[in-house]
């Protein structure tokens, strides 16, 4: 894969505490643990049902693009689910919302526990997604932009019966292509708006997110999905973005040229995807608004979680079916939650 | 009048420097000068025209309302104006956008220069709109609920030919009545929700600024003004507060339930209005938006202006016109400026 990495702002989100915001050049001393783990094993993580403990916030983007392809994939029995508390603190993401504050399969309070187990002393930054390998108690991989392609590529073995094929073969350089500019502009380009430190790095990344999203919205006027005619990854990692723009990019971030509401395209598209089982039932917009405005004090002091926006326009009718498409190809919906 | 006088954030937006942000229950030591300037000069202030000079931020919502009315009313000749930088400094509105940053008719560099010559030593804040006396360079009244009621009832001897009246006698007690709700739940309430200091406290705003939004959408859905089928006074107030709405308040102050385009009764009035002469030709959105955004540090540290939102639709047409109404009552339209 080609995609930059970023050490800044672009897991800003779901780095620890407040060290990566407002800092201009924030750098973690290493990014990511890189492992994959794969069907045949080779970095010594094979894929196995039930050995490993996915680990995501449900207010950061990164971690609910996960959270969307493993239920979209049926792999909720394969690869159990540890959910953070919305609001790090100083020893960043917790499991204050289990009882006794204590994941029950890791036994950790703090993520960063798992880090540590990988390696001690570990300088760098905690972040979700994570993967834990579960006997070890170890961290396998919080490689982001790696974590969902190897669940659809390497994890096909344990795929529900009927899942869709997220990547297929034939459209990778396409969807590959079409992630980048995403990433870069839309999913990273929102943080830099945020956490920008002066108005013309604001100003840059502004206009990178909305030009971005006019070209988007120009592709998706005429097809129901990004590429091809299922949908894929590139639509997961848009949603994850697009979901979040109203309630908290437009505002807290500055991203205000428009809601999402008010692009009928990618309002449609964004609501065609919250009401496909594996996309809105993964999405809690009370951790996601929490999360962003108590955590970032950098950009809201006062931690006040606004009240908006009116969320009920998710459930109207999308009217997306007439451009037709085939949501999950040759296969099946996942079962509702 | 029985407007309450609120010494905390309800003029916060036009008091000095960043005293007033943030701080609950601020209280400045005397709210206002409250002399008027009167037909009979009763207060030692007569109408007079040429002798006075109004002095406003184009920011603030208070002294905006000086600004229509007196477009409104054809004072421009009689009262002149005086225009301050939308951003204070440590010793407030200062005229830096004058040649040699000094107000060419009152050759201050500073409004508080008209305070102190009122009263050596006040201990006050410094606020917009303010009147200063020309001949004197002393501040006549910085009274801004009833600055436009004595332009629209004292100052008629110096009315253009065919000013409306504003503030009609046989409407007042129902003009008084809404103004009232809409100033307490509105004009202040936008201000309680930015500014308060704790989640409940700008929950409460937050009921308050959408209830009452609500109340008055109702009224105008068949309506098209506030009160009887005339612009007035009530108008005016409920104006500055919307043309501000979309540009600063749904962010900033976090009253984001929606956007006021959202609202289709509610933008056509805003609209409406905005369309008519002396309203929208007073409006400077740069200003605005600089003002807010970089003054409360306090609630947005970084002081970046947001780029959006796109202004485009205020000239979009409003439709209005099918609900009949006479804007201008018996009198015509300001000349364009």
């Amino acid at each position: 894969m080609l995609w930059p990495t970023h050490g800044t702002a672009s897991e800003g989100d779901c780095v620890n505490g407040n060290d990566a915001y407002g800092k201009k050049g924030f750098k973690r001393s290493r990014s990511h643990f890189a492992d994959r783990i794969t069907a045949d094993g080779r970095d010594g993580w094979p894929v196995e049902a039930g050995r490993y403990r996915l680990v995501v916030s449900l207010a950061c983007p990164w971690a609910s693009r996960a959270l969307v392809v493993r239920r979209l994939l049926g792999l909720e029995d394969a690869l159990s689910l540890a959910v953070t508390d919305p609001i790090q603190d100083d020893r960043s993401w917790r499991f204050t919302l289990d009882p006794d504050g204590r994941d029950p399969v890791l036994g950790i309070r703090y993520l960063s526990e798992a880090y540590d187990a990988r390696e001690q002393g570990y300088p760098g930054g905690v972040s979700v997604p994570a993967i834990v390998d579960v006997p070890s108690g170890r961290l396998v991989t919080n490689d982001f932009q790696q974590i969902t392609l190897d669940l659809e590529t390497e994890w096909t073995a344990l795929h529900r019966p009927g899942a869709p094929d997220l990547y297929p073969e034939p459209l990778r350089d396409e969807i590959d292509e079409v992630m980048e500019g995403i990433y870069r502009d839309v999913n990273n380009g929102v943080y830099r708006a945020g956490f920008a430190t002066g108005q013309s790095e604001y100003e840059a990344a502004y206009a990178d997110v909305f030009g971005r999203l006019d070209t988007v919205s120009r592709r998706l006027a005429g097809q129901r999905y990004l590429v091809g005619d299922t949908i894929t990854e590139a639509d997961v990692r848009l949603f994850t973005t697009l979901v979040r723009f109203d309630a908290v990019y437009h505002g807290h971030f500055k991203c205000n040229r428009n809601k999402l509401t008010e692009d009928p395209v990618l309002w449609a598209y964004a609501r065609d995807l919250f009401q496909t089982p594996g996309f809105g039932d993964t999405v809690d917009f009370d951790h996601i608004k929490r999360h962003y405005y108590q955590v970032h004090a950098g950009i809201n002091p006062t931690r006040i979680v606004p009240l908006g926006p009116d969320l009920s326009g998710w459930s109207a009718p999308h009217g997306r079916e007439r451009l037709g498409g085939r949501p999950f190809g040759d296969g099946t919906p996942p079962a509702p939650r």
